[in-house]
């Protein structure tokens, strides 16, 4: 957290981002006259109107600051940043604010915030930029009084070993926080989720999220070297080591664990030196059958490029990467090594068998020229979707995302199936037209890929229904999780479970893994004070 | 198993590879000529001699030839493939046979063994190609009865996706089998560890098996789409997906569970197209320090080559792949999409910038030759490795190899430490001098090279002690291990933990980790018939 900024009690971002009225009112034109639905402008309740349950648990005074129960401290961390969460933020609605709020400092008071919730029958949420899209942080537990435990203070890059290229950092450090600290050495992690900004290293491993690169090291599970975790019967602590064939691997069963195991405070994560050569190019086709051979080609030939999304025509026209009327395929290479002009070639080579026409390779390094064009404004539109977000849902638009994984041969029919229930879906229950001005829109854009599969990426904007977007949008997320898993999808390749992906995680999942899962939570957190309702029933 | 030849009863291979008492007492003299130690060769005891305590089950007839209690089926499954575990069946001494061996040749059928073994309160140890260093199949339990369940009739590669290069291989396929079948398709796993001629896909994946690829995918758990196994409590079957970040990793916690949590029936697995470009060459350096670092700038460059095996000059004239006076590394690539000429040359200036001097580079595809050479030589020793270490014991000659894995930045500590740990401990076992004719011989080569470590690979001769053999092992074994843990590597990078790793294993793993899998065990297995000793107490 930046001194003398705080961040919005709602929605993305800083306090000193939000839009003026003036602003908004504007943007509600713009995107009335582009889209034909949403455009009557509401500012969201401010944090003087919220009223907010008075807390259950009173602040133990013998911990100094450890503890805080002030009402900003509370509200700004009783969501996550789900469109249901920006929604219920905006109008004010804050359901299930924790009753106090810890900010350790180290992992001798994140023992201490355990032991002392556990002493009071309290449930923990542990927090990391609070970007979760899937109710990870929101403690949705009835009568029973909640500590959220905000890791932000433990924010060092502790140690850096540049033989092995790794190092040891804090679990509360923020993308910007890492990636600054790692930069004056030279190196970078380069994880880079759209959350980056905010989010931090211990939810990434917590929550098992997509990083950087379109290909191979997709997940920063395999960025991963070690970790190290307080549960509530002792620390966790794996060792560092490139590899290990020794049982089952540790690390794995906290990456993804999101918080129901224990509270990630450290890991050894593998850097790199910062690249000098990149090769990036723009690849248009007609058909997106075409472009999904093309991006299947370049990955089964292990060319493993750093950037390979594809964006449908229509997302494409939405991030202003292209004129909606082809569909993108963004590529690019990169190394710190040497150049990788001839990966670019092949890759290229690849597509245009396919039908697909690059436009003219951009290179950097020695002395080449910095990447521009469509993948500089899809990166752009990529970093700004959070904030322009809310503005949506100032201005009546339903604005959303869902993601899933899945084999090549089950594609197509995925993809059509998907996009389907999902027009229809929001159609109906929006009461838009399924065709024309006004109809909603839902896109699709590959965010990985891999050889036996892809990762498809869809986007909705419709029409909200006005103190009705949240019931409007849980309707539509189960018809269109219901169509990724009977697909043979993924609830999520890198969103997490939380408490929204539940019902079609526990038909994703093998009955014995869950029961083991099971189990294995009740020996570490007997008393089950670890996020409560995540992954499990509390 | 190919109808009408035997597995031998003991050792290595088919019982028609075993040398005859010519060949024997000619390979002791050339042993005794060129090492100074070992040489006097003593046969095997054959089958009929072995004395074997009668079976403590009795076979139940309801199940046609499901169980069996011949004595070769129970003798030759009652060892695996350690040194200690072929020195004592030379010696004809099976002291913990399983009791019935069953064969099923479906899922089904290994529910009926779970379900009756569960009734009868035996274990069951799952059983694949039996080539465990480890003790991970000996029946070490005491007064329990035990049954073997040999997966070997579920051999059959069942599906293939040729868009997504996938297929669906049952757990007892052994390397041979399930490559011949997926070559009738042009297709390839390319999973080839030491064991690859008897070892099966179940096994590969219950013990997290090192194959084929040196660097990025060098564990079987990266070509693993999805498993299913069977449970005491039911069937945990995965979900076909190329990624996911839906809750831990169900996959990840059954790879390398070593049959603690199941018996493993059947995975999809990712296979590829065969390679048709390849680029090959041996580097030699005077330094071992140099060759490391050329290693280390080669993975940290991202250029992955699929071979990048260093052998130290003693382990290169071990081997018959140099004459001893240089340290070699062998580079190979290879890909079936496109010429891979372009990154041989980047990774030989790496290495010519660490002072190694390369041959001429081998291509294969466009017409090119064959590779050959030092490569070719040292595969041909790895693969012959098992079956000359049966001669090795036969003329009294102690032969084991043990492994690691450990970051670049303490390799050079790690690696003198345990050379000069296992040096000295067989020397003083072993009453044999340390240095000049006669000494042991304590070589090192690295099996798999990663961006921030290394797996270093040991191998160890020296003269047995004639009927001491085990508690000789045993003693140089439980030096080494303590060296290696201290030294901050892991107990095993790819030969799994059993019952001969527990000590240390117990001192890698975080102690929450352990009591979860306890948890999970306990859970899916609350009768303890799976395996029992292994990963956890019995």
């Amino acid at each position: 957290m930046t001194a003398g900024r705080r961040l919005k009690h709602w929605g993305w971002g800083y306090e000193d981002q939000a839009p003026t009225a003036a602003q908004l009112a504007e943007a509600g034109a713009g995107i009335r006259a582009r889209f034909g639905f949403g455009g009557e402008a509401r500012a969201a309740v401010p944090l003087e109107e919220v009223e907010v349950r008075p807390p259950r648990l009173r602040r133990p005074e013998a911990f100094g600051d450890l503890f805080s129960d002030a009402k900003y401290e509370r509200v700004s961390r009783a969501l996550g940043k789900a469109y249901r969460d920006i929604v219920r933020g905006h109008r004010g609605e804050f359901e299930h604010p924790p009753d106090l709020v810890a900010l350790p400092r180290d992992c001798s008071e994140v023992e201490t915030v355990l032991a002392w919730a556990e002493a009071e029958g309290a449930a923990v949420v542990p927090f990391g930029g609070g970007t979760s899209v899937v109710g990870g942080v929101e403690a949705r537990l009835g009568d029973r009084p909640a500590v959220t435990m905000d890791l932000r203070r433990l924010d060092r890059v502790v140690e850096v070993d540049p033989t092995s290229l790794a190092a040891r950092i804090e679990a509360g450090a923020t993308g910007p926080r890492l990636e600054g600290q790692l930069r004056e050495r030279g190196l970078t992690m380069r994880c880079f989720p759209q959350s980056f900004e905010y989010s931090t290293l211990g939810g990434w491993i917590a929550t098992r999220a997509g990083g950087h690169f379109a290909t191979k090291e997709t997940h920063v599970d395999d960025l991963v070297e070690s970790v190290r975790a307080v549960t509530p019967r002792g620390t966790w602590e794996s060792r560092r080591l490139p590899a290990s064939g020794a049982g089952p691997s540790p690390d794995r069963l906290l990456l993804g664990s999101e918080g129901i195991l224990g509270a990630i405070t450290e890991a050894w994560v593998r850097v790199r030196p910062r690249p000098e050569w990149k090769a990036a190019a723009t690849v248009r086709f007609e058909r997106f059958a075409d472009a999904c051979e093309a991006v299947r080609e370049i990955v089964q030939a292990g060319l493993d490029p750093a950037n390979c999304r594809l964006l449908e025509a229509a997302e494409a026209g939405l991030t202003g990467a292209g004129d909606g009327t082809s569909h993108l395929l963004l590529l690019a290479f990169e190394s710190a090594h040497h150049p990788v002009d001839e990966a670019l070639r092949l890759a290229l080579d690849a597509a245009a068998s396919h039908a697909g026409a690059g436009d003219a390779p951009r290179f950097t390094g020695d002395g080449g020229a910095r990447s521009g064009g469509a993948a500089e404004s899809w990166r752009g539109a990529f970093l700004a979707a959070p904030y322009l977000r809310d503005t949506f849902v100032c201005c009546g638009v339903l604005s959303e995302t869902f993601e899933t994984a899945i084999t090549w041969d089950r594609l197509e029919e995925l993809h059509a199936t998907v996009v389907d229930t999902a027009r229809r879906a929001v159609a109906e229950i929006s009461g838009a037209p399924r065709e024309g001005r006004g109809a909603p829109l839902v896109t699709c854009r590959f965010t990985h890929a891999y050889p036996d599969g892809v990762a498809p990426y869809f986007t909705v904007l419709g029409p909200a229904i006005r103190g009705g977007e949240v019931e409007q949008w849980d309707e539509i997320k189960a018809a269109v999780s219901a169509a990724l898993i009977d697909a043979g999808g993924t609830i999520t390749h890198h969103h997490a479970v939380g408490r929204d992906h539940r019902p079609w995680y526990d038909r994703q999942r093998p009955a014995p893994f869950a029961a083991a899962l099971r189990a294995a939570k009740a020996e570490l957190d007997p008393a089950a004070i670890l996020n409560p309702g995540v992954l499990l029933d509390p």
